[in-house]
């Protein structure tokens, strides 16, 4: 855990009263909700860091409820429980729903991004303009942009879009379980030496609660990537469980994946390559998708059904894009632009089964590279000692 | 990867014809033969480097065969399946199973060990002063030898007594999943600069088989390591589904299980601390075990059903010992004479709700520090924006 630079074992000092950080969540959708949760209690917890209101950003709908039509936010307002999206959880009182996006924005000194990644370029034009000058914000959107041109964390294009620091937040985190306040850890990437105005500390205080443990890490790559490549493996994984094939075949497949999230953040970014093998954005994160998340239940379906991934999607994931697929062709157009194809054979396998018809046994021949015999061996049996 | 020092891909120059390696298996169970049957395979396909025949020692037994009693070994010899410990399996005709184990130390350069090991000791003493000068071993006993005085690894013990080098194969090996050839990976650890005679790649080449991928490192503790600290984080695991806590808990107990065992292993050995994390023996053993191994499932048992340890492992284990809690136990001694209790949570928890009636859900507080909050922390709403 040597690259861990904060955890709740360090909490910050408190700032000057009138300089306490007052926090707006961008996004409040299932995810967005359960992390305005957490900072909504801590917000609470602690009132010499934090100022109490925390103002969240809902896309503003008319929804009917208790027969009669009203708007998301009044009744997120009234009831404290996003009843469309994040239903039977009450949240605390201290959140406050806003329909105006740039009125979270000017009021908002850390703004944490929970929206979905097609919607971060929409939301940012709608931002500019309204942001405080030492703001920081933090990304907790999955996935990252890759296409022939290379790699694009969601926290990078933040910080074009809106000029100001912004970290990320990963880890082994199913909404729902966090809502109901199972207990899970995950991984804050944020580097202080970027001269931002927050501290780690102050970031690891916002977010880690008793059933929410939370360490930082410097590397915003590792942390960022561990969530989006994990999604090819449990593909590969499925595939495996389609297959029947053993848990000792199914951990190697996750081990040699894991050693391609590393490698592939190792390359294409300054990533600390125990960040994915230590920390809870890449191996705990990998391990729970790998013991029946989305990918992994679509792939061991499209093994055993031999449905097309489309209408996989539209079966068991409402029309949905599988990320993992997703993923694994952005990834792939990647590698081929770059040559790159023959050092991931395992996110390149994923790609080929899923895009060009590969046979899924074949995985097999990719785990075992072939044994280069020595020339001239004896293969038939001799009788010496 | 970069702690891996030999793969198939470095396959070693051949020996002079009169140099080649002979291979004596000691132990013949149901790991034992699956050893010896991959041994058999790789004596006669690399025949450059290999002697064809394979020497099994095979504790003598008369079983009943076919309607009569019968030898062991001239079943074996015979059948070239072991009808008794691995029964369904055809073995390579080179293997030749004898009764007397001086017979086979005598005749071999490469001493495997695959016994139980409580019965290192003895096997040892009848070996002594028929050990090949140059002969070198590799042990595939699962589990160390720890107590007040400190840990042992089985290879260093075969060191003393027999005054050869000994490395160790550890990984996420299911004993019949590798006899049906079921594809996995395993590490050697094997450090050649100890002055052995015969090199890291032919430990390798001696292994590999197209459905048994095989690394080799130089930190030999670390493999062992991770072979028998694995089982107490995979009742931690089993604790939490007899729980029904969801994937998110399970792999962070994962996460922090494999983060104790390379602290222990770095502690107490020179061990590298990627090996843990990033190695069949590690990362890929630990995530087989949690999978439903067998510490896995009594503890699951133990919460589920209120049994005593003693009474899961007669049902369950016939008798056997659970491996987990045993090692959890001796563990736990060494750390109290050490004063390191503190220094790994996980392990004294597993030790605690197995023998001190400790509840499994106080696990949770185990996971999550305390959070130190700061003095004269406003708790209270306020209205402040």
């Amino acid at each position: 855990m040597s690259t861990t630079i904060a955890t709740s074992h360090n909490f910050p000092p408190a700032p000057p009263r009138n300089k306490r950080l007052s926090i707006g969540i961008i996004g409040s959708g299932n995810w967005g909700t359960a992390i305005a949760k957490i900072c909504g209690e801590n917000a609470r917890a602690h009132g010499n860091h934090f100022r109490s209101k925390v103002r969240m950003w809902v896309f503003e709908e008319e929804i009917e409820y208790k027969g009669e039509k009203r708007k998301l936010t009044e009744i997120f307002n009234e009831t404290h429980e996003n009843v469309k999206y994040l239903p039977g959880i009450p949240c605390p009182s201290n959140i406050l729903a806003i329909p105006d996006v740039r009125e979270v924005t000017r009021k908002s000194d850390v703004l944490v991004f929970v929206v979905p990644h097609q919607f971060v370029d929409r939301v940012c034009e709608q931002m500019k303009g309204f942001v405080r000058p030492n703001a920081v914000a933090i990304s907790c959107i999955k996935g990252v942009a890759v296409n022939k041109q290379g790699v694009k964390l969601y926290s990078e294009y933040i910080t074009e879009r809106l000029g100001i620091y912004c970290g990320v937040l990963s880890g082994a985190n199913v909404a729902n379980e966090v809502a109901r306040e199972d207990f899970c850890e995950t991984t804050i990437g944020y580097n202080p030496d970027l001269g931002t105005s927050v501290s780690a500390e102050m970031m690891v205080a916002l977010f880690d609660r008793p059933y929410f443990s939370v360490a930082a890490v410097k590397d915003v790559a590792g942390v960022a990537l561990g969530g989006a490549l994990k999604n090819i493996v449990s593909m590969a994984v499925g595939f495996a469980d389609g297959l029947e094939w053993g848990g000792n075949t199914k951990s190697a497949i996750m081990r040699r994946g894991l050693l391609e999230m590393q490698k592939f953040a190792t390359m294409f970014f300054d990533s600390d390559p125990r960040t994915m093998v230590e920390q809870s954005c890449g191996i705990a994160d990998l391990v729970t998708s790998c013991l029946g998340g989305r990918n992994n239940r679509c792939a061991e379906a499209f093994v055993k059904t031999g449905k097309s991934l489309q209408q996989l999607e539209k079966e068991l994931l409402g029309g949905q894009v599988l990320q993992g697929a997703a993923t694994a062709a952005d990834v792939h157009e990647l590698l081929t632009s770059r040559d790159l194809v023959k050092e991931f054979p395992l996110f390149t396998t994923v790609y080929r089964i899923a895009y060009e018809g590969m046979k899924p046994e074949g995985m097999i021949q990719v785990l075992q590279p072939p044994v280069e015999e020595s020339e001239n061996e004896f293969t038939t049996e001799t009788n010496d000692d």
